[in-house]
């Protein structure tokens, strides 16, 4: 005869999905972690820890964004790339929208995943060793592209991968230049300390829709409101080689984009290893290994 | 018996629809017309000439403005007003979009589109008396704005309602604010230089959708390369009370808005009287009098 020993309820420090109303309530975590030295001055980590962003322009050399984006190319011609699991297609056509998990391919681009540059920022953010918790490149053409809503990626995180605290930081690395009408990364400066809730439950194998058209995981118009109110809209802009670094939680979109200038970029999401996942807060189960690591081996 | 007596094929300066392939040819018309003197200096007419386009920062006062808003406000929600021939509803809800010939309602509104101002900065860039060829109000809803693809109004004017030269010019009255994420006017700066042809045919009563999303009558993907790449993409930002004129024929278009600031404006287009609308020039009937007047008394 076995004996059941009742488990601890887990806590969890971001309810959402599923609740009554849509919340906004401060965050529980620091934004900049711990005091590691790093490539970072203090004016940057004071912004970052004001807006939840912080743009470094030029980071990347012209000849090492010159032969990233050759690299880009030649994996949107290859077939195989695009039947691969990891490969998100443009509804219409065929074309190549997103490729996940870059950092596990040989060659410059997996290298790059690991540049010394962007980890040690990384870490100097977070506080700790790091490890790669979604890495993907993103094709976005000219005349045609599509918006993308307002989102809080830690909700998504928190909710349906189980990423247990907010203690990470994306890397969007600009292959071509970023402009006010070329649909631009848009962010509200100073969201990303409170934790907006969302209602409405995850439905399973959320993530098919998702990757294409969030509808699920999307703050109500009040809330948006209130944090718009609370702080200004900014745009990320930049040439090509540009870094913007955003916090986990900081509330984000983009508009579309009809002009004709394709946005290309590799996106690097670097978790701590002491934020390790767990099971999903609130989705029926975790997503796949290419959208959100489990392996979390430091970098 | 009657005698047929052939008549002269009319001229056609601009062909378009229905043509083999696009194609990019020289504008036959002035730009700015005449040399009548008006509110206008020098370097405002240079800047038309160069660009197409004119932003007049604050050209109204706080209170027109208001005062002005408050009437698009009512009409907004006036059901009356909402099931007139004139009125153009979102697709889901029943919220008002647009409203057209508005420069025929009593009241601020109607009185407004006669502006002084307005009409002799109209008359100034067209060198003669002019007539209100098409008025309305739009109203674009903050977080949900869709886009608008890039057109030539004049290439519609010319093709769908007989307007037979580049003669007339857009005033553009902002109502709230247009910053450059919320999905400003985009043009294309010296596109109103070049007569851009579309391919395909106009269907019957084409204006019952192409005021939702334009189709027919849009430029190809090369053709739009070609003009960005002889000029500049240009976003007209100002605060409410700023007027954008742009000429007939620049290209433009703007992204959607996913932010949370609505865009509200009154939209006047002038036309030289001398410059009145016959027959359409590739459609098979003229589109209705509240979208193109063919009432061509002065103002």
């Amino acid at each position: 005869m076995t004996t059941l020993t009742p488990t601890e309820p887990r806590v969890d420090a971001y309810p959402t999905r599923g609740v009554e109303a849509a919340t906004i309530t401060p965050r529980l975590d620091p934004v900049v972690h711990g005091d590691l030295r790093g490539p970072l001055e203090p004016e940057h980590l004071r912004t970052f820890e004001d807006t939840g962003v912080l743009v470094i322009p030029n980071l990347l050399s012209n000849k090492l964004v010159a032969a990233l984006d050759d690299e880009v190319s030649a994996l949107a011609e290859d077939d195989d790339v695009r039947s691969r699991e990891e490969a998100v297609l443009e509804p219409g056509g065929g074309a190549l929208r997103s490729l996940f998990a870059v950092h596990e391919l040989d060659g410059l681009l997996g290298a790059f995943t690991k540049d010394h540059q962007l980890v040690r920022i990384a870490r100097q953010l977070l506080g700790s060793d790091v490890y790669i918790h979604q890495s993907r490149i993103n094709l976005k053409p000219g005349f045609r592209g599509k918006e993308f809503y307002w989102h809080s990626d830690f909700e998504t995180w928190h909710a349906e991968d189980g990423m247990p605290r907010m203690r990470a930081v994306s890397a969007s690395v600009l292959l071509t230049p970023n402009n006010p009408w070329n649909g631009p990364l848009l962010t509200m400066a100073g969201s990303h300390k409170w934790f907006t809730s969302c209602v409405g439950e995850t439905p399973p194998e959320h993530f098919r829709e998702s990757l294409r058209k969030q509808e699920i995981g999307v703050p109500d118009d009040d809330s948006l409101r209130e944090l718009a109110r609370r702080g200004q809209i900014q745009q990320a802009l930049g040439p090509a080689g540009t870094v913007v670094f955003f916090e986990c939680n900081v509330m984000h979109g983009s508009n579309g984009n009809i002009s004709p200038d394709p946005r290309r970029n590799v996106f690097l999401v670097f978790n701590s290893v002491e934020n390790a996942l767990e099971e999903p807060f609130a989705a029926p189960a975790p997503r796949p290994e290419h959208i959100a690591s489990r392996t979390f081996d430091p970098v």
